[in-house]
């Protein structure tokens, strides 16, 4: 509801620039008594910090997180969770070109034309590293919603895409790529590589899977559990495209082969097919959660572009810096932080309504 | 940031069900001083109305929109603009089997299982009949941005696609389907009545594209305009897939293919592309915002589906009643209608905290 | 968190001018499951009801609502329920006088002022008459508190209080000024009549408690229950002062004598005083909830008062009309509403986030 | 709209407990390129400090503040601005007491039966050292407002008045009391001395003036400029009472008393008399705005007073501690600040739809 916040009951609201001395958020509205601790966030974070090998960028930032209030001996009191990340690595020397000229690709024209001006370092608060926030946010939001398992892993890079039959969810951790095919990851190795050397980037597409949501969760009209998921995640760095379930695909199915036909079941029916992506009308239907996410390739490269600089004079940019060769890879701890936060939301939001 | 009101300072709630008395929608927000009539809504009503053609539901409904208050002496005062449209073709008979067992596609069981029951007839509130007051929201945001353009077009049904080269925006008034390429809407004719005599439906894609849209128009990080933009289309009934701009063909592309560069330009820069789809930073960058939506195909199928009833014994459904073909044909001025209603928003935003 | 919706989880939208077609109300988040029809609105809507003593307009309006949405075989269905009433009795030839010049203690110059231009028949939007369908609304909210009970009464009329000795709530039902001290009552009734036979007007104090409500309700720190109390009442035509427990005279007081002191009480603590009247910290205790409210004298008066026309020139107004001798007489089931409205979403709050 | 947030266009987030590491707020909305520095907020900010003199709290705390975000090259950038201020004496063994019995007239029980259980520490959550935040980010609210005068005093101490006759604007800075008449502040002086050493605490009335608001700023209906006024200073901890212009009294005056007549003026219309307090149908009307805020006496007092243990056994408690011996004094920069915060975010909300 408003500019930097996202949620209902469940909210937060994230603060901070690439290369200020800090970025943070403010999670309001957990329910009280949870145990937390830093420990329970960290992990998450490690996840997604820069550094950890040759296929992100080498910007070196520790990603410590410090919880600064709304916990009380080890449990959450119901008041707001202030987490604040200290920026470690800030080169500002890098980014000198940047001030001058528009990177195209990048928010430093759209930001100079809402503003006026904007802080250039690193991209400022239009940079990706705003989205160790919200993975700080979301690690608090699993501990909400217990009964729900969120798992997201990259399915293709560069339109190299892994192969359905290998998939292995026990893989996912065990290479640089969140990659649950490990042919597909070593074809990926080779396919970053060539792109970093080269100066260029790849896209990616990231896919999500919640189980364990309870049929019900979801709100229509205007805060379906659909289009929030949309929304959590278009509004991540560098994502152009957004399904759920069979998505773009669906519109090429007829109504017959489409339809999750149901069965009676143990808990609840039983879905002989999951093309909805477990909602139906905005509204969890008890099956697993799928979506699926599509990051454009990251717009810094070593290749000269044509752009103009602040007074609209014609010049060239190649963004030096340091960079993701594929941006992609670091979302996926990101995907899985939105979506457990719009889950935190609804699993709230529900019982109010209909507890 | 509720359930059934979507915006922040455009902000509209739509109530109402299928089968009651009226649908309607409360536009809370518009600036004053607009000229505004029931004539400036009709035609866009018209355009999404049922019955005009063999391939939309045949449910007849004229949809007359009657303005309650928000209006004197023609120009609106700034206070909620109350439209009212009385549903009039309610066959409550066509859905006796729909009390009982659950149509897979729809949202019925997940209703149940979130509210205990469910207005059974025609789908209640869950029914596409609720976007008619989208529309006639939407015609109302549509004055608030005259400096705006916005069409929607069919881009593909059942995955039989336009061609590019063929693309007329005048044609797409011209056929029942809104299809920029005439070729293809004579195809279409086929493939949607052989569907539609089969008892089966189609999926779709609609694109659509807002020019005119001031570069700075948006709201980083949780209310960017592709992602309320997303959470928009995404929330229209059916709809399974969002892309902005080049969307997940963006995931496939290198860096330097997907730059968006720039040149000096009479009225701002000169964009030798638009991969962004107009957004970057989630802030509009004055180039057209172009977005595709995908539609799965109607779940409402005459062939016969399993299906489970309320006291979770198996039976079978097979969806009599009468229902769109494709409805993502009739999506066409829901999304406009969305899109209108998202810039509408940001336009007094962006005036707001920026003006 | 808009300008013409009150709420969070339980939010009501209300639209409509003095002498438009109707004037309505859609309830958002109601909760599912709750047995509602006409019935159980139209009683308190007869409250408020015009014409119904000499002591109030003589403007004849039956406030007849209808149910239009949201309910579906006699109980709410979690969807929006849309609530209309009909305008019946306007006179819109009274208000001529009005279109031209400001009537002071009216919003008419306001208006204009932020507007441009306004709709003067009989105050338009900002006319009492709006309140009907904040007691529409709030007879739906009752329906979710059935744990609570809610009763105001008149205070006191242009400073003539009631003898708390003589209190008897089965008063206020007997007399037309909600006054629970028939011997106030008896005087009021010639203070009234003389001050509707001189053309002139009553101020009003309203008190309101609602007792049940359980301890923990409320939301630190800016959706705090007394708070949220005081907007909602702040809002009420006429309205200028509001206050918790003791009030003002609380800051007349030493800690010691201001002192709720607790003992063991067998279902929660015993309070051995309620001087904060309920709340503490923004939560409540579990006390009765006590408040009150200053209605300030109608402004409509048929006393002739300075002021100036809409091209600033000087003039006299004296304002004919139908008028409300005393208009907080009529406060008291909007007062009652408003507090329902603000428990009823409390309750939703609580139990989002402690539940 | 949420709970420890407050405003629409103009936000702010607080967070933190009395004693944890530290509290801060942040500000999100705040319009882009306006000057802003530590400077700009610390002189607030020390107003409020407490052990200025021995009319307040001993509790020794700096509060220094840092802004962490949200300024580049000295100018806000239109992004969310962090402020921290970092809590420095922290007596946690003051507290001991609190842990287990709950004070009467605090929030320690409503605490508990909200949440289960509370941060005892200094009141934690609820401990009026919050208002710190606010009063920082009214700090940043009134650069946006420089059309906008606000001045708070105290109008009364324990029931003793000033004189309005008195009343000299350049006296509130010269007295620890924030009083406009040097002979009430010098009865006050032996007044709460007096107070302090018998352990006892005295309620307070500020009284609050803005002028220079321009005719228009407001929101009818459910953002009514009162309204937003009434809940922000309700909000203050200790508040149980708000008017507006003539608030209670209004309900003792006739209509014709309480008319604010208008002349023309040279800018906009001269007004005669500003009993409604600036502000008719929820908007302003250029005349000065004003309020009256009533505080209760603080509730920590050295007198014993029964109470029960959170086991809901009898006992007494007497809260030692450092505490003020009349919070409303302190009170006075959080009025001016909320206000500030309020007019801020009607400025902004103004602008966007009528702008």
């Amino acid at each position: 509801m408003s500019f930097n916040t996202f949620g209902h009951l469940f909210r937060f609201t994230t603060w901070g620039e690439s290369h200020g001395p800090a970025i943070g958020a403010v999670v309001d509205g957990c329910p009280p008594g949870i145990a937390l601790s830093e420990a329970d966030v960290q992990p998450w974070l490690d996840q997604r910090r820069p550094g950890t090998s040759r296929f992100t960028t080498q910007r070196q930032e520790p990603d410590q997180v410090r919880i600064l209030s709304g916990v009380f001996e080890g449990r959450t009191t119901g008041t707001p969770i202030s987490l604040m990340i200290e920026n470690v690595d800030q080169r500002s020397k890098d980014y000198s070109e940047v001030a001058k000229a528009y990177r195209p690709g990048h928010a430093d024209y759209a930001y100079d034309a809402k503003y006026g001006f904007r802080d250039y370092r690193g991209g400022g608060r239009s940079s990706a590293r705003e989205t160790a926030s919200r993975v700080a946010a979301g690690a608090v939001a699993r501990l909400v919603i217990p009964e729900v398992s969120i798992i997201a892993w990259v399915e293709a890079i560069g339109g190299d895409a892994i192969d359905p039959a290998n998939f292995d969810a026990a893989e996912i951790g065990r290479n640089p790529f969140f990659c649950p095919d490990p042919e597909a990851a070593a074809r990926w190795e080779g396919l970053v590589d060539a792109a970093r050397k080269a100066g260029s980037s790849l896209g990616a597409v990231v896919a999500c899977a919640a189980t364990g949501v309870p049929a019900g969760w979801g709100a229509p009209l205007y805060a379906k559990l659909d289009a929030e998921l949309a929304a959590a995640c278009m509004g991540i760095n560098a994502v152009k495209g957004v399904e759920i379930g069979d998505g773009f695909a669906a519109a090429r199915l007829r109504g017959e082969d489409n339809a999750d036909a149901m069965r009676p079941g143990t808990d609840g029916p039983q879905f002989l097919a999951n093309h909805a992506g477990g909602i139906a009308g905005g509204i969890a239907t008890g099956q697993p959660i799928t979506l699926r996410v599509a990051f454009k390739p990251t717009s810094s490269i070593l290749t000269p572009v044509e752009t103009i600089d602040r007074n609209g004079t014609a010049t060239e940019i190649m963004t030096k810096g340091r960079h993701d060769p594929c941006v992609g890879i670091r979302g996926v701890p990101v995907v899985e932080a939105m979506v457990a936060l719009v889950l935190a939301d609804h699993k709230l939001m529900h019982r109010g309504q209909c507890g």
